[in-house]
């Protein structure tokens, strides 16, 4: 394998599990599947349509978003926005994002225990 | 599912991307997978051995790490270290890591795009 083709697959391994909180910050301004993954896409983290529209809807099952239909258009689209305890997860995970940041940089730093 | 159990697993999520750069940083001193095991674990990465030596074997073929039996103790040891490639690679991924950081932290502070 070569070496960008490797470099490739660490980049999307450090993106995907950050897609989630992206997507929780990103719907505390209410948006639909499409305008995400524009945003996403321009925040670097390059996710397939089938991959975010089931993620959208698994975090709806979690109640972690709502959602609502705007019909005011010819062309009805739900809008997902952040929940109560899509905030709660949120806070915690940038929390746990930051411990593992600081790891990160300890590490890098050579300081290792 | 439990707010608990979703916390857990979006946890899992962000670790498992770092993971690997966890072990190159780490293996700038030349370690061995238990001792390796431990100090993930001491920064809050909860790696499975299963997960890890396999993990290792992996980084080793794709010559991101070198190996080296040290036989001097009763029970012979695999001694692993970063290979030059392997100081890129963690070089390449840690520019990504601080950009998909400043990305997040933008999101948080409101600033989408």
């Amino acid at each position: 394998m070569e070496f960008d083709e490797i470099l490739a697959g660490g980049q999307q391994e450090l993106r995907r599990g950050t897609v989630v909180l992206a997507c929780l910050l990103l719907l505390r301004e209410p948006g639909y599947g499409y305008a995400l993954l524009d945003r996403l896409r321009d925040l670097g983290f390059s996710v397939e349509a089938n991959t975010l529209y089931p993620l959208l809807r698994r975090l709806e099952t979690q109640a972690l978003l709502v959602s609502e239909w705007d019909t005011s258009d010819a062309r009805p689209r739900k809008f997902y926005r952040i929940s109560p305890t899509g905030e709660r997860l949120a806070a915690e995970l940038l929390a746990d994002w930051e411990r593992i940041a600081a790891s990160v940089r300890r590490l890098n730093q050579g300081v290792s225990s």
